[in-house]
């Protein structure tokens, strides 16, 4: 029996009742919401023939044991950002329950690999600004210095937070065991972005995830007088940040799919009487490609410099944050390239700008794919987050074509 | 005798020993400070046969009656902004204090016409919001229904402030009265810009205060994730912003005196992840010309326009503020640059960016002139504001020989 994707959508509406507010989804992890949004899945379970178990990083495994025990991964993860739509995330997991049921229920209670389902915990750090919490502990890329220190808005710490739902700070990095005998991991994501939906089409393959740089750039120029200093002799640290914020456009556009934003500019003294001082920009850039990267960032340097000495400025860079292009796995893309050309048509193969759970899970060693299902409008973290229903019933149709797909090519190798 | 220079520079810098902390002049109009510089400057008319009163809005006036009633006003402000400097206002109500003792002197306590000095309440607007305070009483272009809404930053009202000080608000018109008989205004002030001392002069004479343009002027975009929205399908509410920063300046440029500031720039959502769905703005322009002003305006609006169009944004402006051009009186000028010329061996005309109680006097219709003393590195508003000793001291020698050579023009006329 193929999967019901009717099943999949009635699930993430009845998810939807359970766990969103008039402003939308609130399944924030380590929270309440969250915690009754996971019981919630686990009832669903009773009636399969599954093993459950949290490990020690707060990640909800689902296993259906196989002939072998060489094992297939599908996941995602329940948690939403606060006003979250209802599709970020649960869609991935409720899908891969889908397929996880009726894998059960064609081979009788056992396939001849283990199928197991994993619900990250924490996928977008939405309360504590760690996001990818236990994707990164099973990975083995957590750093439980830095999350040791963090604390929410209302000062509580993540650590007590974790405690709270019997997680050990100390013990996380121990969901690494949950690596031994994982062949391929597979996740069904919303694109949160308007490429498929700007070529009409439903499904799209997952290249990798984009390597981001993210710095704060300030320039520092001289406050004066708006209506005592000449525009010859001025040091406008605005005029600098706006020359690189129509810079960075032409340097993203040579690449086809690199993209670079400029998100916040604040400028100071920031009164209306007064020419800028010193102007705090954010700039983050992204590509699949780690040499586009680094070569974008050199030139928004070299912009930057080019622009505050024109402008009798002086400009500072710090990073921010930044990790490296997560390139997915070559045989895992062809096979999910395959499902979709045969579950819709047609098929394209993107880049992720977003970060994935399945980015962390790459990182480890493991052949990795996505697919994505088109977003209306790109939107997402947001509550008007949406997809047309036959094309959430497509994808859960093409991502069981892929795990069905990949099964064959783990038995096979 | 003619005016001692030295005793302008003694008192200023007494009155900063009083009026000063380690951050600056705290004379903020309507405070204990203020009125403790007051009291002090009415202590220094002791030795001299004047009669002084406030007016009906707090003006301080000092009188030395003349043969004729005809009358010379001198002024300028004894209150600063918080953290202010030790000339602003103080340099041109002691430089006439200086002035006006050297004339009673000379003339043995009666001059040929009147002659009287002025220290306009409250010119800085510091605590209220509210500039031009008692000069604009005096000129009759106050505002009675918006400054009775006012209130500090400690939610105390301007009409008890007012009242502290014997004032009452609804009566502050009654200050035009004090315009009887009144043939010229003149005030010396230091520049507060860099024009002077980019020209190697100590003295200047101003052609009067520029027109002021202000909007707040916000673009509106799209929203959209920095990591999944292509290059091409972003409408970036801070693209059209930066470019709006950046053509304001060649829109100024093409005339000599005039200027145009971006002075703040707030950007929504404001985060490092999010393409700027929308941006706020200020625009300051000014100069000395109403046409030329208004076609800067009309640049600007239509810049916007088009910016807002190639962005895929939409624009709207709202007026903060603005004041029309107020040109000072042609002969006073001309004896204004001859004094400078006699004292200082060369001089230069120019507009006044900031505005000044001058401006108020000239829209009540009386001949005015200002002399600029130069300001070192153009800084204003600040404890490092500062100017030469000898600088200071031509100024005070060039300000009493405009004073006499207005004198005569007045007898003549």
């Amino acid at each position: 029996m193929p999967v019901d994707p009717r099943n999949t959508i009635a699930n993430l509406q009845e998810l939807r009742a359970l766990t969103a507010d008039d402003h939308g989804a609130q399944r924030i992890a380590w929270t309440p919401t969250w915690l009754k949004a996971r019981a919630w899945f686990q009832g669903k379970l009773a009636e399969l023939p599954v093993e459950h178990h949290l490990d020690a990083a707060g990640n909800s495994w689902t296993t259906l044991p196989g002939e072998s025990d060489k094992t297939l991964i599908l996941g995602s993860h329940l948690d939403s950002v606060p006003n979250g739509g209802w599709l970020d995330g649960a869609l991935g997991v409720l899908a891969a329950f889908e397929v996880l049921r009726a894998v059960a229920e064609d081979f009788h209670g056992k396939p001849p690999i283990t199928i197991r389902l994993v619900d990250w915990a924490d996928e977008e750090g939405a309360r504590f600004g760690r996001s990818l919490f236990g994707s990164s502990a099973f990975a083995g890329t957590h750093s439980i210095q830095a999350d040791r220190g963090r604390t929410d808005r209302d000062g509580i710490r993540l650590e007590d937070a974790l405690r709270q739902c019997q997680i050990d700070v100390e013990r996380i990095g121990d969901a690494a065991s949950e690596r031994v005998k994982a062949g391929a991991y597979l996740e069904l994501h919303i694109e949160q972005g308007p490429v498929l939906e700007g070529m009409n089409l439903p499904l799209g393959v997952v290249l990798g995830t984009k390597g981001v740089e993210r710095h704060a750039i300030t320039f520092h120029g001289q406050e004066a007088h708006s209506g005592s200093t000449p525009m010859a002799v001025r040091r406008d640290a605005l005029a600098a940040a706006a020359k690189l914020a129509l810079e960075i456009r032409p340097i993203a556009r040579k690449h086809p799919d690199a993209v670079a934003t400029m998100g916040s500019v604040k400028t100071f003294p920031g009164i209306v009487t007064a020419v800028v001082g010193r102007c705090e920009t954010t700039l983050d850039m992204r590509d699949l490609d780690a040499s586009v990267l680094a070569s974008m960032l050199a030139e928004a340097r070299a912009a930057s410099e080019r622009f505050a000495a024109e402008e009798g400025c002086t400009v500072e860079w710090s990073r921010i944050w930044s990790i490296e292009p997560i390139p997915f796995n070559p045989k895992l893309i062809e096979l999910c390239d395959q499902a979709v050309q045969e579950i819709a048509g047609s098929s394209h193969k993107l880049p992720s700008g977003p970060l994935h759970d399945a980015a962390e899970v790459a990182r480890a060693g493991m052949p990795v794919v996505m697919m994505f299902t088109q977003s209306l409008a790109g939107l997402s973290h947001n509550p008007a987050e949406n997809t047309r229903i036959e094309h959430l019933e497509l994808a859960v149709q093409a991502f069981d074509r892929l795990a069905r797909n990949t099964m064959q090519w783990l038995i096979a190798n």
